[in-house]
């Protein structure tokens, strides 16, 4: 039986509460947070949980085992660090830091340690992506043209981070999974209405070495709230809408055929393939229920976590070259020049 | 009675032939195809218009008094700077030209010689565009922050222009008229996966002098039809789904306010307004009825057409600009630049 | 060369001439209709039909060797009755006709004369309805439980019938077709809000010897439309909406399945299957065209056609016994007693 | 504060029991459940609540105030005339009871110890029925045509009650609500496709003595889940979609006028009006939650809760009613009759 120790009581850590103690590797030891009234709500669902009012404090207690942080991502780091330096393995949220070189710090102590360190990219945990990333795996889709992704709703306004490092970042996450390929360049443009400074709208575009062009559009000032993912292969494409209640993965057998023309150069010869539609049962799991038994199955010694560490620190080189594109006014930015440069 | 000529009896054509025979003050005189077939379907539609072989020899036709040029791109300039040397009006299919300077000439060819230049900018004489149009000139829209367009299908592949041509030449057409704005600069990032040399898929960022961000996704090779446009403004937001079959326009009542916090410079107060939503009924007539009657109107002394040459020449700038944009890898190109250089 | 002559140039008759004109193997000879205005539309769009203010008139014209029959249900015997007196093919619009009675009569006049007699029941030419039947045929969705139609929408008032006659007839054939069963009791059960005697919204019961219950609701005074059937059957589920561009049928792997229980015997063991779902891709050519091929090719020899007088009738039969039990304020009506008494 | 103890913590008793001890003026002081396992959750979840294994035990304690009644159809009538004995208080889970007889006698014993006695019925406290409600009670909607519902879904079979006691009492509670008008006569169709001799599937039409004529469609075996209402009125129409994650209610300024004609009596003049269409906002507060708060202001004296124990009676009424219609194979059955032999 694992000890989990829980810092922060917030919007999030309730949830993580919940699904750690519907696990049935864990047990929830303690929870710290700052505020007295999240305490206060803590103890009345989880008596039986340990309460601190510092994070500190709670990891001095031996009968934790592992942490999990859902504070804002500016805490991250220290309060990661602390805990991996005090032997207990992290579950971090997204995104697992503010800059790469933590991430890199985090798994090289993780490393170090013998610890397990992982992002809650809970979205990788979902039946439907599961399924999107076999379908690619298995070769259905064909090569992956696009990824087209609308993740917009009105509100919520966050104080320390812009639209991006709260609604790209799932994108960024599930790319990182699916596809299995390298990022090359991203161009990133945005507006921020309410505060000049805080973006509440972005429009990012990521070009990957397999050829894949990812875009991504998140916006915090819509009037709908729109989930809406399109994936286009040579094979099939794919619209996945995550806010259907049960057809979340609507797989068609469209597209175009090229076929060589010995006529003439100029003439283009295209067909156009209209197929049946299918849309794949899904798992109804619950993805955060995954993420913490993914963890507890690396603590229990069967390997990385597949939201790990590394994928983590994936993330945030992605956020932080969308950042740098966006401050050079929707210039293009290179991972390699970033790579060169690090 | 205004004796109307068309050149070009294809894809477009029958509905421009159509829609000058129900329309009052104009009759429809004379049809000029290259291809044989095509003048066979027209002589079956339209017996009573002359049929000819070339454009050239219409222009003869003492009849004629106007001409609807629905040829591709590439031969509109040509055919257009023809007629209005023969002293014909003019209305030209979208775009009107393939270059901004093309599209200035026949502007001053038609400004000397008297004649009315237009371009069949559809959209612009659609009952949900007007009605977005009169929401944003009395300031029920409030401030636009965005506009977000998704213009997406499979097919149809066309030989001489890529999709920024085909499909977001109409969001251009359609910011160009509600808006009343200048662009600022433009950001144009595509893919072709069919064709490496011609765009199936592309995102364009344009930002307007009135501190509007629009983005327009436009895609050939979709599994599904979109044709959705979010408008954001600082007093309401807009859907507009072109698919739906009655309500095509929702104004939602919704935003967020930003209150000055006396306390902390940091501190943000931002609240949320959801109020009600509002499908406004539209007028149901046929766009391109209206733009037949508008040129019409304009050849009978009423004034400039609303999309007038001088629209098209704006729209047609756009273009250029996007397409510079996408052939420099995504970097954003100024239009003050674009200006001061021609 | 089959030479056509088509009776009442209203609503429907335009298109039942255009379809003639598109197909391979007929000819419009001749189209009647007493309304000067209906004419001179008719001559502008078929100049080569030859025009007739009255069908008694037409009906003379050697050059016609079959008819069609676009005129209120009223009128619908007469003209059937005289064109197959006067030895010519005849389509009618649905219903066949008025009675069951008149229905037969024309069956009998048909089969003596060795002429083809049909009905225009459309929806049973459309590529859903077709890939339903094929469905059902090869045990895909096993028993039927139940068909669940919904057919309503904003208008059009008629003159001559109500609800039931104009959009539950579309039901009515679509089940025969699809069913191959007899209907056992029909309960009718309706109100008109606008003229007391004219229903404007009924609801339909029809129990069918397989043991198919199907429930058909139709509302000429509803603000939206909707054209959506469900099936239940004891294998898979359909959804067909019409109204769907590309996706009109939804084939549903889900259901319940009962075990028998050994403990006891009131104890329910029901356990839920929910799998996969798909949508056929549908053929897209237009039904009505569909209709007149069927009508050419059996007079052309190749027997009875699909919608043929028998199945006419048997739509009218139903329609008789809805409107009986209409009319004794919604009581069962069993169709073995109307069939004794007849 | 109230002391408030709960009989049945199976399905629904959880949702009460949260309900109760999120609202101001009650405390959950004591829950019943046979089931040892559900004991056990209820003890994790409030454990401050005194747990019983009989209900007779239960009211035995004085600090219960008031009882709620969740537990299956069958066994509310002695539960609740137990209570009322006992001087307590009393909320039931719909249907009041099983019969109208059972429930008239718990009204007499609540007004006899000047008691209350409340039914649950939910839907009647959404802020979405609400809102029907005003917009009929203020003359928007005009005279009510009618009002068809689709309740449909995959499941749940219940052991003891049919499709109809399980779901239609949704409508006929929110009829009760909405109308103020009393039933006059009711027809039931229906099959058991699983079990003979339960209803899965059954379609319900009620005349109203203002002419409205309602129609329910409940369904256990259907793929999709349905929960749409659509009412129309002499003025106005509205589409009810309780699916919806926002829109809940969309009101129509749609309909047709029947013009006064002096040339013909035969001629009709409809005229069609189709106007705007109109979303309001809709309260989001939990429904669950305003019958518990109800509960407490009767209890407190504030007079008969809005869904009181004669809400119940007249709807039990409507589902006896239904059942004997169901039972004689479709007849309709009139209330006057009922109300006579009772």
């Amino acid at each position: 039986m694992i000890g989990i120790g829980l810092v922060g009581y917030g919007y999030w850590g309730p949830n993580l509460a919940r699904c750690v103690s519907e696990s049935d590797g864990c047990r929830l030891a303690a929870i710290a947070d700052a505020s007295e009234k999240s305490r206060e709500r803590a103890g009345q669902r989880h008596p039986s949980a340990q309460l601190h009012a510092s994070w500190e404090e709670m990891l001095k207690d031996p009968g934790v085992d592992a942490v999990l942080i859902a504070t804002p991502v500016c805490t991250h780091y220290e309060i990661a660090a602390a805990a991996l330096t005090a032997g207990k393995h992290v579950l971090v949220e997204k995104p697992i830091t503010e800059t790469s070189e933590q991430a890199q710090r985090l798994i090289d102590m993780a490393n170090r340690g013998g610890l397990t360190l992982m992002v809650d990219h809970t979205f990788v945990y979902t039946g439907a992506v599961r399924k999107i990333r076999d379908l690619i795996a298995d070769g259905t889709v064909g090569d992956i043209y696009y990824y087209e992704s609308t993740r917009i709703n009105l509100g919520l306004f966050q104080g320390d981070v812009n639209v991006i490092w709260d609604l790209a970042v799932h994108d960024f996450a599930i790319l990182e999974f699916i596809l299995g390929a390298e990022p090359v360049s991203i161009t990133a443009v945005g507006a921020g209405h309410i505060h000049r400074n805080q973006e509440s709208l972005a429009h990012l575009s990521v070009h990957f070495d397999n050829g894949t062009l990812a875009h991504i559009n998140v916006n915090w000032l819509a009037p709908v709230k729109v989930r809406q993912t399109l994936i286009g292969g040579s094979r099939r494409m794919i619209v996945y809408d995550d806010l259907e209640p049960s057809e979340k993965i609507k797989v068609y057998d469209r597209g175009v055929h090229l076929s060589a023309d010995p006529q003439s150069a100029n003439d283009v010869r295209i067909s156009y393939r209209t197929g049946d539609m299918w849309a794949p049962q899904l798992s109804t799991r619950e993805a955060l229920l995954g993420v913490i038994e993914d963890f507890a199955a690396s603590i229990n010694g069967h390997g990385q976590p597949t939201s790990s560490g590394v994928s983590g620190l994936r993330v945030v080189r992605m956020l932080e070259a969308a950042a740098q594109s966006l401050s050079s006014g929707g210039h293009p930015v290179e991972f390699a020049r970033l790579k060169a440069a690090s």
